[in-house]
């Protein structure tokens, strides 16, 4: 499959080091509006082509399939203009912001879902896979627990602009949720604090508590914190009338120091490339097979609406420090 | 220091069982309606007297300390008897669910806290008592979680009558809370639905989220569930910005099987008394400790009030389902 | 069952606490040559009568079971007079130091096994009795490695009279090599260093490594220290061709610490006792069980002689910087 | 840096990749005898050229730096033209199984420790490094205990012609042992057994412990197995006065479920090439900083030829069943 890209950011350049290693696939044109990056992106990954402008890569026909690595805000024009041009394409989340414009796209191409494929990685990674793959083992769910840490703070400036919290850094537990659960939400209460910086006072939150309920009687509680001295904490656990599957952080190394005050150990992992390089990798495969085989894709439009519900449910209830009821 | 305990059911087997290991204690009477069962206790634990009446106990001028362990509906009855006869007195939780009479007894007797322990054995817990102890080593505190999980929901005639799960299972959560947080609850809210047992509905859930926040901006979320498959689940971590401290659930033995399918290693406890078997016994010596050196205790009638309190408004926030704010 | 117990030191107490709490049993009398202390050990826990004279115990018609915590050089002569008036006894090991004497014994009396059982507490922990009763889980079993270190080193004092090493320390490790692999040693080599006293240099080593050949193929490797600086480490795995069965040391708590230098735990036991307080408990019920059966009892006077040949076997080896072939 | 690398089998392609993903270094020729071979890996790897002969690649002016892949019997040929050719040279391990050979290299280059690292790759696994750079914590060493059990036995055409067990395997333990004890070994003994395969009966053992005394009082334990039902497993302890440092074996993934039967969790990596990825990855790193500084290298000839020496010892300790004593 030949592939372009579009995004030579952080993130872009996270795909396009996954990309490189899968057999088959080629990465044949990127595109950004920075021309040195492009320069130094090709000679670095061997790519024969890129261009300045978007259009030139999606309407590109040797391009097969788009990577839509760019700013969040240039997601909805640039999967648009794949759409357009009949390129099957993967977004990197958030899909968009304003839910009516991914309504519009739902509402627009009935097989969205073999079009378009968003990028919430946390499902491919193995950890994750590995407990809704056996969800049948606990037997009917019923308390589902997030918990959703970042080393640092971001700076102010990104605070400003990102949405706030729910927006920037829960929405990959709302999609978490949403996966674990598959029931409609019915219910949402979100609360918070600013414990770490009070520059983000009246801006954002940096400590949150999220309880989600859900029509199949799982009550579901997400909690993050913008800041995680010992590393990037990312864990779920899902209990069940039969059992709990649990996911816990791995370790940076397995070595271990016992003295008489007691044993020390290796922390977590501090950085979410390094967490979840293989949910990049998975992900990219699962598109790639699921183009080459034309089924839907396992992440929908769909999917990234309903997170982005939760978030401005979550925002709203915040706001009015009320419960907020969902709706069809 | 001699002692007399009214109430020679489960709980009180379990006191009797540890006072009888603690030097310089010597158990002089036991008071119970059931004369058979008085009868058994005196010979098992080697007692010299019993009575059928408290009265009789509480006055009794050999008992210098009362260890109340009746039905908690007669908790108060037997703890104000026993101040009357100004004998230091240990109640079990909970000393009484109507907030009033607990608010007497505080104006009451302004030396209260030198003259009635509550019985919220996991404070003594060494797990728990080590995170309130080395709180320092995190620093500012944020996020509380507390999972309190039940092997086996209670019978449907105990749902009936016990106040809910609030008051017969959180109450000792909410304590946990106040005593790792330290600050004034602002606000509840509290969720939860029936997932175990249909015959519980419309009189109690048995799958619970309550999510507290403190005045020093700590937010808290406490789990309940009525059933929990691999045992008696009890763990707490409290993230702060310097750190977490955390406590797991201990596991029955430290054998593990290694094989082609996995590692499979054993359980936690299965039973209330043998997961906190250690507490009760530092919770008894240290109420003599406190009574002998005539200082205040450290679990008091207070205490006991700030978690009524918070049960309280969790059932009024489950019945209107909305955020409840607390006041002084 | 009316037991007698001889020997008021400290295993001999921890036999009284344990023989205290299993129902039905009763301590009829105790004997030791130190009167003040017979008198503080029938107060404590609460026993009709003492005597200065082990003959008097054994020979008093109200005592139906012999447990004898005497010193080591007197085991032979509490069990031999124990068994002169028929009744079943329990012997702390070592059983008799001197081979010839427990061969005796095995020869005299055919029916030993229902009338002895000696005191190798270990296979009574619940965690190796676990590897035991699963051994079928790993098929065929090919590497055994028990590790045994003691926190601290003994006196000097001590040293100079226990056998050494293999003889007082190893002795239970030989036990364990046989109860888990149940076949014929065929050779042992032992090796060792003085690491920690250089004051124990010329007569006994406080370092060791033992490698023992099982005819059924396995190999062991048992290593000893006599110093620990995380407590008493004793640990167990045994490899098969289909898995591995493991026991790890337990932790005093579980409670942890995560900050930006690691994650701190805590340590194990830090004594036998503590470390063995249940299955001090399970080998004394065990024993009862068998008396009141009268079926054998499951250590018997042939296992102290095969750990005892093993630590002979073991000192040889180390004098003589060889390997020990061990015959019939 | 320019590299030749010379072997294009299982290790070779280990190399590639890895060297691929280091910053400044180009592989600009590979060598094999396999055309076909050659020609796929230049393609993949996008390496300009490939030769058929060694001799073509050491003398190459523009390769700055040899690794030789190829097999074992070759390694000492490809080193010492890369030598002759005054190329710095990586060489995988085994460099020679005959020492009198290494010894001559040792010997004819006074600065050998420059110009030959050997591919001991175990010591650049992270959590191997760690133990060694924290060797200070634990005081005095003690016991050093090494594990290195393979998942399923090599074929039995290998084990003819391999050397046997400590040849082929523990050859990398008895490296491992003499990098974290830094002590001359003064005498070792070998035992073990054929488990698994009857075939392998008087060719080669499957099971194997090898006893090493240093002669600053270490006793080291190593336990070898070719089969390993839960996959690769690969541990240390070594032991101080101080306390222990310990490496265990990371799991593949962190998902575990708890259910009424216990809590099964996922096993460690089954291939040596996932287990120590990292470690090539280091290693070659290493390589390239010495060699650019002029530095020793940290790996020599001399390590070779020690652990060369530990591995006839034992096949001698294992043939005439005895202690085997070192000599300079």
């Amino acid at each position: 499959m030949k592939i372009g890209l579009i995004g030579l950011g952080r993130i872009g350049q996270v795909h396009l080091e996954s990309l490189g290693a899968i057999e088959g696939v080629e990465v044949v044109c990127v595109s950004d509006i920075d021309e040195n990056l492009c320069q130094k992106t090709v000679h670095k990954f061997n790519i024969p082509k890129y261009t300045l402008t978007y259009e030139d890569l999606v309407s590109d026909p040797e391009v097969q399939a788009v990577w839509v690595c760019s700013p969040s805000n240039l997601h909805y024009t640039h999967v648009t203009a794949s759409l357009i041009n009949n390129k099957p394409v993967f977004c990197e989340k958030p899909l968009e912001i304003d839910s009516k414009k991914i309504q519009q796209l739902i509402d627009q191409y009935p097989d969205i879902n073999k079009r378009l494929m968003v990028g919430f990685n946390r499902r491919f990674d193995p950890n994750f896979s590995f407990v809704k793959s056996n969800l049948q083992k606990i037997g009917k769910p019923t308390i589902l627990k997030i918990t959703s840490r970042d080393p640092q703070p971001p700076p102010i400036d990104y605070i400003k602009t990102s949405g706030g919290i729910f927006m920037d850094m829960t929405i990959h537990d709302f999609d978490m949720a949403s996966f674990m659960v598959g029931a409609k939400p019915i219910s949402i209460f979100a609360t918070g604090a600013v414990n770490y910086n009070p520059a983000f006072t009246g801006i954002d939150i940096d400590t949150a508590l999220i309880t989600i309920k859900f029509e199949n009687g799982v009550v579901c509680n997400i909690d993050n914190s913008r800041k995680c001295a010992y590393g990037y904490d990312q864990r779920l656990e899902l209990l069940g009338d039969q059992g709990m599957l649990s996911v816990e952080n791995g370790k940076v190394h397995q070595a271990s120091l016992f003295n008489s005050t007691g044993l020390q150990s290796a922390l977590c992992k501090d950085f979410f490339i390094d967490r979840y390089i293989q949910a990049y990798s998975i992900e990219n495969q699962t598109f790639i097979q699921c183009a080459q085989k034309n089924i839907e894709f396992t992440v929908t439009a769909k999917d990234a609406l309903i997170a982005l519900q939760l978030a401005q449910a979550a925002n709203l209830s915040l706001k009015q420090n009320k419960v907020i009821h969902l709706n069809d």
